[in-house]
């Protein structure tokens, strides 16, 4: 997905994705966030790993939450923003590739609370394979009490 | 929690926590871990924050997660190790205070699948807030396979 | 706890319970709520049970759920009701036993969202055992517009 | 659905889901189960309502969750049978419909573990809506050990 259109970033996204460090310590980049959906890609990268060598859960669970949060904020109302309240990632098989992408949707779009769910694959030379899935509660928030 | 003897971390969690980079590059230590039950301890990092300058939910996941494996692995017979296989969190506040703690107890250690829960708390000056709650659900695996 | 004092079901709780069909079909009662609290009671009965001849999972995740739900009820402000957003329920051991609690309280409530959590004992003879524990989001609602 | 080729389920699942009293209680009938998939449907009854009148989030779980585990069962071999993990369930919108429908897949079905997922639709006259979603880890057992 490397030739992924940028234009296609919701402008929101693309500022609030820049202004998160841990996004940026762990290498992520967000490809895709339009119309509910987004998009988030991670090489792999030795810093990550847990003790067997994979990348940790806990980075999977950073960009699957991250996708499921931005693909919620471009369905958002202006001023409002996005806050997770819970999620849960089921480990399907273990974090080893050359790419990790995180791909989510939201379910439903409430006033108050959204519902989205991400799946996160690992590619390498030209095996796709579906390494975790995510789903999430996303909580609207007033943006301006952050500013 | 500074003076918590190094004597409570179990000598294989302490083998195994030392082999994690990610826990190395998030600046997480483990202070305790027997008879079912393990502490990691992680400083605020301005690098590990989200957008609105709070501990990013994955790094607070990140320790809980760890925290209910390494308290199933004080449980393991000789030669076997843990794998999460799912966790769910739930994020109570905002990831704000000097020193995030995730205490993890098993609740329930099976031959092949252990059950585990941590609490995560916020410490700043004399305060203490419990910001995420997390369960997890521990497979037993071969150690040997990833010698 | 047959002994359980009535006078300790908040009568909100107590109204809400005895109009849910559902409880009324399986059995069970509800035992305690105040203070972010409440337990709810389940005798064993064949016609809830799954192949194996144990109480069905969903059985033990309706008097959890509910547990959750009625703990944050006792918090709620007059005129506002709740409604489950979301739960996990981990399954540590079958459901055998003559008699099932789930015993709830509220970790946070918060003016739209409260998270609890429960966990749920079978009761057989003298002994007591874990068998489930659920966690739970919870929203607030404007009670009148169900009334 | 109510035209489903009963030739499509598998007569393992068959039999399990006749000797599970709680789905007699309920009214749930299978429709299909094989190939790793599984969906089960459940007419509106007022016995399985909540305090609001819609159908109580127990009852779709249990439809939700036992579709999952049916799904499981369609892939594992000879004399090994199926029993739920840990599942959590999120509720999009109130159960509210004449017919409820479950549809489960199996994400990854292991030697001894398996990740499923399931959504739970309402239908009423033309209308069919998403009302939840369920994610489950099932476990592989030895069914002798209960026959």
């Amino acid at each position: 997905m490397a030739n992924a259109d940028e234009q296609t970033v919701d402008p929101r996204v693309a500022d609030s994705f820049a202004q998160q460090p841990l996004m940026a310590l762990i290498g992520a980049r967000i490809v895709e966030a339009h119309d509910g959906r987004a998009t988030i890609e991670l090489p792999r990268n030795q810093t990550l790993t847990q003790q067997h060598g994979y990348t940790h859960a806990a980075v999977l669970a950073a960009i699957g939450d991250s996708a499921c949060g931005y693909a919620a904020m471009t369905l958002a109302p202006q001023g409002r923003g996005v806050l997770t309240v819970e999620y849960k990632i089921s480990l399907l098989a273990p974090g080893d590739g050359e790419l990790f992408v995180a791909q989510a949707e939201v379910l439903r779009a409430g006033r108050r609370l959204s519902f989205a769910q991400a799946t996160i694959h690992a590619e390498q030379d030209d095996a796709r394979t579906l390494i975790a899935t995510l789903s999430a509660t996303i909580a609207s928030i007033d943006e301006s009490r952050h500013a």
